[in-house]
């Protein structure tokens, strides 16, 4: 029974159903907007909610069940996500004070279609697996954003716009001016007081940008020796087998054509 | 005869006529502007728009001769492409009451601009092609949209600007903030009513770049993987072959040695 | 004697008093800037601006001298851009009424920099190389900006900014979108009008930059493709050579045991 | 002792211990922010302050022992870095009247994070070693910005916004062209005057567009290439050997057959 089991958890079907069930969910969701759903609560919407409740214990026991051992279950950091995210929305908050939690609640069931799609479950894996191949940049942009926000709120702190007035402010301000966000209107209301103050913000530009250019060259060459070491070496390592071979082949060869001119 | 036609067909002048034909047909329509062109209908713009239709019919009847099988023609999605086109624009709309659509249906002639140079085929082949690699990608982003935006309309939907007041509405606020643009203008008015909404949306523009950055590096070591697999292996293939020749060889090489030093 | 002048026209430091000397005329116009020039046209400067241009006279001498034969000299599309501009410069404009035209002349001295650094020469000769590269996808472009243009200068030629008053203008306002720059003003505006137009915009920004990303890809990949055929089969192809030399070695060595076995 | 003193600088705790103070007191300086210090300037804050120095003080002291030679610490360019830093924050600058001056120092102490960590002093070495293959692009870049620059500062100068009014504003402006920055908004009042310089700026941003791209993939592929020299060649040498070895081999092998026949 529990091999049944294992092949409904693992049938693409039952994922599909899982997906689709998410989204129409959503769509529900996002066309009535959480505004609305307070003023007019049908008891239609209720039904689809419970529903929905419903069938995510349902999955989550098929794949619990599914399992040889039950604390299989929990090796897998997706499962716990999903168990996590089933707890929460089945807790009566609704009825006590916190109604407008409760609702927002809803919003993180959608979450659930990262782990309802095996896809995008490995997308995100992927995802997860590049972070620390960037987060010494992360630092690296961390400390010319400190800096730079240090030297501005000190120096631009009087401005009246107050976009340098304490210190959390200036890294926000920073942190528009490298999206290129009305940065001159920012760069033009410094000059005014300190003219030469386009050097900061110049300065500030092209050096974050010069390194955003490295941190971007750097991971593409980084995944591309990856790839390289993989697949190239996979495929002359047979060649250097055979090579080996033929190495050994003609030194036995060559003992046997001495053995011959001895006789 | 077929023959001739078919000669016709693939000749370059005759791909270059249509396109210098659609281009003038394009440059007149671009100047003239479909706004002018309703009020003084010159004879003369009538007799081009009928002269165009007609190229096209001839055109179209050459490619439809060309073939051995009449049915071979629409086997091609971009003869079927061509075909719908061809026959929309021949549709007698202008003497009804659908002026205004049969004025913008003349736009849909230049459309036959793509099918006319095999290079821009080329070209809309391989990013048609390229669709798939990102489709999950694109179910990613729609997520993390979908997330914002349900939080966004459910936190900030009071506010003054009306960028939030309904779901469809914020999902293109935060299309809008993930081109950055005036999106300062909406965090601001934002972090007026919640303060700490800054971190909604230094967070999306993070986690959305930072998903867009790996889509990018992705798809280039996706397509180099395909061009090293392909160019490599053709390469490498040939001294496989004769490597595992030398390897014949020399095993009967000692096969010989051997049945010498027996005699 | 020619091949003195041809030494000093090679030297290195023949190269970079030329480039000084250009850098420094650019400075002082540049910080004088043509405007004041005009209104106190010293006479330090007319000397600078004379000397500059008999520097020009003789530079370009050397080089004639230099060739065997004065015809090569024009065989060198640099040489000729030179020499026009050399040309240019010396025409007695300012003594005529076209005083303002020979005052912006003078800017085009400074386009010799290209001219006067090899290493300039090398990466505009790259440029120029990597056009044709992306000419097909400029030609995509166009049309895809051609279409949107109709329609918006067609749906949207009411709308009070004029944005979309006539075809031109609205290649131009599409380009500004392109740019995301105040591109949600150009479209809350048509919005008003037609509540739909957003399609218009989120469409064509979408396939406009997913055009360019694969553009980008591309280019990157055809690139490297170049690079692996001339870098990796330059190396295989040594091994190539010996591998079939081995195969000779083995089949001759072969033909010599089986004679030795029929002693 | 040496030895000792050694250890203790290369051992992992070391570096971290100097990176988490370095980050607590940016932290309290960040917190603080740099104009409250000065009104209210707390006890335990100059405590920490002091603390820092002298933490400072006993860790360069560390990495001075450690060397052989004393004169060896000065050899890296990262520990000449370190002393410069910490003989600066050293100066009695706040008793003088340059209290402000020395406020701002501080600011310098955090500069010291980028060498505590040994993975930060490698991503700032690969960025220095980057600068020299974009220099001729950077010089590329500066001739089109200057000829920009000469011609909008002398036909636009006469603008009401002030934005050409100087040679260096001119600069500026064209910087923020670049970035997109409201640039249409230079260009509309531009064209209010001279309808055509729409040719101008359109000009200007896909010329300099097209140098940045042409960098990027030029730098992707330098890379790329330096990549593939390192790692395939090492790869692919052993191959080489080997296959120089079988043919000797074979060519003593042949050698020895040919003495057989003749007995």
């Amino acid at each position: 029974m529990i091999e049944n089991v294992e092949k409904l958890r693992d049938s693409k079907w039952f994922s599909n159903l899982t997906t689709i069930i998410i989204i129409v969910y959503a769509s529900v969701l996002g066309f009535k907007t959480l505004g609305d759903v307070s003023t007019e609560y049908s008891a239609l919407w209720h039904i689809v909610d419970y529903g929905v409740n419903l069938y995510f214990v349902f999955e989550i026991a098929i794949k619990m069940i599914a399992e040889k051992k039950f604390l299989n279950f929990f090796k897998s950091k997706w499962n716990i996500f999903d168990f996590i995210i089933v707890t929460i929305t089945l807790l009566p908050l609704e009825s006590s004070g916190y109604a407008a939690v409760a609702r927002l609640m809803r919003v993180f069931k959608i979450l659930r279609l990262f782990t309802a799609r095996p896809e995008l479950k490995a997308i995100l894996d992927m995802l997860i697996k590049a972070i620390p191949a960037i987060i010494d940049i992360v630092i690296l942009m961390f400390i010319i954003f400190y800096i730079y926000a240090i030297i501005g709120s000190f120096v631009f702190s009087e401005l009246p716009s107050g976009l340098w007035r304490d210190f959390l402010i200036s890294m926000l301000t920073l942190f528009r001016v490298l999206t290129f966000e009305d940065w001159t209107d920012v760069m033009y209301e410094a000059m005014e007081v300190h003219p030469w103050s386009w050097i900061y913000f110049i300065s500030f530009i092209i050096i974050a940008a010069f390194v955003f250019f490295n941190l971007f060259v750097a991971v593409i060459i980084g995944e591309m020796q990856k790839l390289q070491e993989q697949d190239m070496k996979n495929d002359l390592e047979e060649d250097h087998k055979k090579i080996d071979l033929i190495l050994e082949e003609l030194q036995s060869l060559r003992a046997e054509v001495k053995e011959l001119k001895k006789q």
